[in-house]
């Protein structure tokens, strides 16, 4: 699962949110990317390493630099790309499916690059800004799926859940 | 000046109003970059190369693919990149100021990417699809200047000459 | 730890050698890192896979595609990226050490890259192609350590502990 | 056609030869491609200017970073990626033929590239570095067409005119 979110400081709640699913994303088996920096990706990081269930190895953090001291402090494995913002790409290529939360025009970017690549989309609406506006949504014609709505994310893990097993 | 939208086939009314967004972008002193494929890509092209003040390398094409035989016959100059969607973030970043014309995922995507990167963009209103949906509105509270809505192919390259104007 | 190395079959000796090679890099410590495809990708990762330490997540494999299903059947963790010959570059960014083995065009790429990035590369000198013709060189002058040359998995692995040691 | 060479100040020999190498690349129909910074992508760009058959758009600089300010004065047309190294795939896979002028191990990785790539190599041998120890050789087996030697300017635009024309 890549998780995908604003770099920014986030306000308490979606804090929260962002632990919470981070821990029940691998109590549920996935692993967590995000791209490594703060904000959504740091707390969702921190969040998945709190699981009972973390291994070393589970939390992936693809960076846009190319120094590993980039990566939030609960990144098991960082990938440092030197590729800017065109890294948005690879977090979400690597992805089985994509939970957007919160977000500006990053997230923007990287719900519509999941969109591109037919990458189920999970969004948080209880969060502001795009996951929000998009949830429930189609993003354009291409695709009969909707971007599946999330209120928590303990409904956003067992979307993911779901969506996963209806694929094998 | 960079025209982002659909490569899927276009209906009339969009074509006819690329090809003069192209000829007009080269008749006002721009260069005409665009992804360099069908659709939007290759009317914008294909007006930008009817322009009487063309000059052989004003048409600019950035290919995901390796094979140059893949841009449009309008492109002067194809640049196979082999970077995939990857592709459309140097099409936004080579750009003086991006115009966005109807569009799906991608073309969301390339908007989103624009206002990141802080590159003026101009939606074209009178299209369907994100770029009219988006003109006029701020993409998030970064920036503090919207997407510039334009409704004809003149109104988009006459906001695009006075952005570039007000940066010198 | 990033292997490189080719994609292509390789001779029973080299396969042999990366199998050791991946398993020796897990027991001491290492996460495997490679390109993710066949050749000595897929028997370092195979290797990687046959330690006792191995933990599931140790594997990485970087696709030049979109397709997981590309990946060997080894790679614990793929990472399709859509980059095409430039997800050479993720490789290569991600590592705290390289080890080339033998290796043509694509392997020599990777070695200058690697060079450039100021990563610390050693090459397999038992095996043909350019791990072995640059194996205690220096590349250009921008370094004064020269690429450390291994004539076994073990003399590798020991080099590779070494280097990052020295670097804490 | 591309060439490549180290961003370092380069000695005026090959400064000179750069710069001929630039202007008969123009005079032969040729657009000129670059890194789009120093030294030889400096020399080169300036040259090709200086042809009387240049026209404005013909020299191409392909940046690392996101400024276009980063280009050096001779660029027609700069394209900022924000790939950082990456972009060097980009300079390699636009090219029809591809020009090597002495060079460390980011000239070395680029002629790796467009040897994966399947471009024509030139190589001027009568300069310094990896240009000289590649020209006449074969990278590895996977293609029968060596890397072509250049000992001047002029045999380099001869060799890529000759190319260029076997393969129409």
């Amino acid at each position: 699962m890549s998780v995908i979110g604003s770099g920014l400081t986030v306000d308490p709640a979606t804090e929260e949110l962002c632990v919470e699913l981070g821990k029940l994303a691998i109590d549920a088996g996935f692993r967590v990317a995000t791209g490594g920096l703060a904000g959504v990706m740091e707390a969702s990081s921190r969040g998945a390493r709190s699981s009972q269930l973390w291994n070393d190895g589970d939390v992936i953090g693809v960076l846009p630099g190319y120094q590993v001291q980039d990566a939030n402090p609960y990144v098991d494995v960082a990938i440092p790309t030197g590729l800017g913002i065109a890294r948005n790409v690879v977090v979400v290529a690597m992805a089985d499916v994509v939970v957007a939360v919160g977000g500006g025009s990053g997230t923007l970017s990287e719900i519509a690059v999941s969109w591109q690549l037919d990458k189920p989309i999970v969004a948080l609406s209880s969060t502001a800004g795009w996951a929000a506006k998009l949830a429930g949504e189609l993003i354009d014609d291409k695709r009969s799926d909707p971007v599946v709505e999330a209120r928590t994310a303990a409904e956003a893990v067992d979307q993911a859940l779901k969506i996963v097993a209806s694929q094998d």
